[in-house]
């Protein structure tokens, strides 16, 4: 019942409620499997998600009308009842994750891009590219706690700026980027009218995503055009970014074409070490988190998009782009840093994710409609299921790690 | 009905099958909360466990008859199904996470002291006292797998040996300890008969327990009566084992008097350091796990017990024995090491664990009959619950953690 009288808090509280799915009577179990190794994979053209669950080997439910998922991300409430899902169009969908019924929707705004959960568990937050800036939700009943415009008067006209790379950080804070702006926003989820606490100027270029390393201490910023990131520690917000060249020390590059990034997200952490794709320079630069120096380089098979760490430290996998690469992963020892094992797995590979003790891995191949398990002492295909063009890959275990 | 089986089935294959809780019809929905946010709290003296959810802030309900818990320990299966218990008695327990019904219970030893869960999930490891030795487990149906006696033959005598300090590691591993035999055994959990892929000789005095760090690398062993550790790269085992000192260098110590150590799963491991309780010396000494040298040392309030990692690598928390000590917690910065909170939260502080995010804190405080739950960024107590002498604290996400 707390759950229903939620929703009509919300309906009553906000025009921007679209829908409701009909709540369901909970299954007397879950439809399939158990919580702990359920994992939602986005279906990118279908606004839907099958559901997999890796113990059973098998498809066990799919949500639907969840909106554009072009670029969606899905983040978990830490006492596992629910799920939420952004999509590109705005609209932020609760899942119950017992019984995969959607029990709530919101449209946040006309386009969003990015969302994180509050450390204490009670806020979401959405990043929003238009109109510009982050809205804040309660997680307990979707209402809209607070909106933060991310708008300034310039020269007497107002300038919007897109927000991205929301997340959670120590603290009980959010961090986002806004990139017309440029400037990294720390806002305080612990204060009732979360107040932006910080906001920290970026130099150097249009910044395009963010990403916090998993020790929570680091959040860094990419920029367009641009083979420099600036970094931001967060333990001591009030400096200067530390700007960052990812370029090989010595190594000559054409003039003319930085060395690309792709999003940050696809940034690896192992071994202490920092594990970067060069996207158009076929390597994975490894940095020094402690100096924020290049210490070393690895080449690749193609241009990498994804360096995923296998939970326990030892290998980094890496996918790419490319029709002749992408079907194609690369595992690099995260100790000598020489690529072990070359292999491929299935046409156009969007998405790594390891189980999370590392056993295994979860790997999307949307050209060949295809989710794989991998048995990673192996590297083989333990089990295959058919999905339509799929893309992200998201376990409920992210409820538990900071960033996800 | 899977369950059933699996539960007939131990009990036409095993005579060791002490008793079955009456299958209850599964609840509609947890009993209180859900699951992500539900805490096992051992009460020491009860054969019991309280079980609290600190998303609700209440107790949620209760298991009881679980054999002799002073020094149970409790790891949980991936799928979030299932809790396992294991008492000193050697009566290994299987919980049902949503029901809280004890499902099967197996007596695998006279006496054990440890539990550990596959990589894979699929095998639980028993490390025992008496007889000496490994039970291993099938997780779905408790039937014994395999039993590994820690036995050697030695003058035409049987020797036995206590078997301590089990964990999972990388590659679906079950490492652990050999008291009398000093030795420590790799376990390849892959491979249907379980052997004993290495066994690695240990020097130096008796070992008493072992651990291993968080990213699945180093399984780290101590000897009794020693201030000296032996550590084992588990990514090459092949090599003698490390022996390292945890004196701080310079210092000087009363011979007569070694520094001794706690039980091993108190260390913490941060921002790329390993914190140390020094029982008897009042210090947490920090070590570099790349060089495996004391690089520095906090003087504590007391006689530290447990050093606690928040996730966020901001601080370790610190627990004491001793009657004038044992009712506070000190906070250490992990970057400059100092002491930044020294606070009173009940007496005899038995166990601290910190919600996956990091924002709060669950404090068992034995004498005081107290679960605290404490707000990280206040440190003061937003929650408190009578539980009759509480001891080890586990949290259900403890599913998605190796070593856990």
């Amino acid at each position: 019942m707390k759950v229903l009288f939620g929703i009509v808090g919300v309906l009553a509280a906000s025009a921007v409620v679209l829908g409701l799915a009909k709540p369901r009577s909970p299954s007397p179990e879950p439809p399939g499997g158990a919580l702990g190794t359920r994992v939602f994979v986005v279906e990118r053209n279908n606004q839907a998600m099958s559901v997999y669950d890796f113990g059973e080997r098998r498809l066990v439910g799919r949500v639907a009308g969840l909106g554009n998922l072009q670029h969606a991300t899905m983040t978990f409430s830490r006492d596992l009842r629910w799920g939420f899902v952004a999509s590109r169009g705005g609209l932020l969908s609760r899942v119950n994750l017992a019984t995969l019924a959607v029990e709530g929707q919101v449209k946040t705004s006309e386009d969003s891009i990015d969302i994180a959960i509050s450390q204490d568990g009670r806020f979401l937050a959405t990043a929003e590219y238009r109109p510009g800036g982050v809205t804040i939700l309660d997680v307990a009943t979707l209402a809209v706690a607070k909106r933060i415009p991310a708008c300034v008067e310039r020269e007497g006209r107002a300038l919007w700026s897109r927000a991205t790379g929301i997340v959670d950080a120590p603290g009980n804070r959010f961090v986002c980027t806004l990139i017309e702006e440029a400037e990294v926003w720390v806002i305080d989820a612990s204060k009732p009218d979360f107040p932006i606490e910080r906001k920290i100027k970026l130099e150097g270029g249009e910044p395009y995503d963010a990403m916090i390393t998993p020790d929570g201490r680091w959040y860094v910023v990419g920029h367009l055009e641009s083979s420099d990131v600036s970094v931001i520690d967060l333990t001591q917000p009030e400096r200067t970014p530390t700007r960052v060249s990812l370029l090989v020390p010595g190594k000559a590059y054409d003039k003319g074409r930085p060395a690309k990034l792709p999003h940050l997200a696809c940034w690896a952490m192992a071994r202490g070490r920092l594990f970067v794709p060069m996207v158009g320079d076929k390597k994975l630069v490894v940095l020094d988190p402690a100096t924020w120096k290049v210490i070393g380089s690895i080449d690749l098979k193609g241009n990498p998009v994804y360096a995923v760490r296998m939970p326990g430290d030892r290998e980094i996998w890496v996918s790419f782009s490319g029709e002749e690469d992408d079907a194609y992963l690369q595992a690099i020892d995260a100790e000598t840093l020489e690529v072990k094992r070359t292999w491929r797995v299935g046409a156009r590979i969007y998405h790594i994710d390891f189980t999370p003790r590392g056993s295994h891995a979860l790997v999307s191949a949307n050209k060949e409609n295809k989710l794989f398990l991998l048995d990673t002492s192996t590297y083989g295909v333990v089990d295959e299921e058919a999905i339509d063009a799929p893309s992200g890959v998201f376990g409920v275990w992210r409820a538990f790690v900071i960033g996800l």
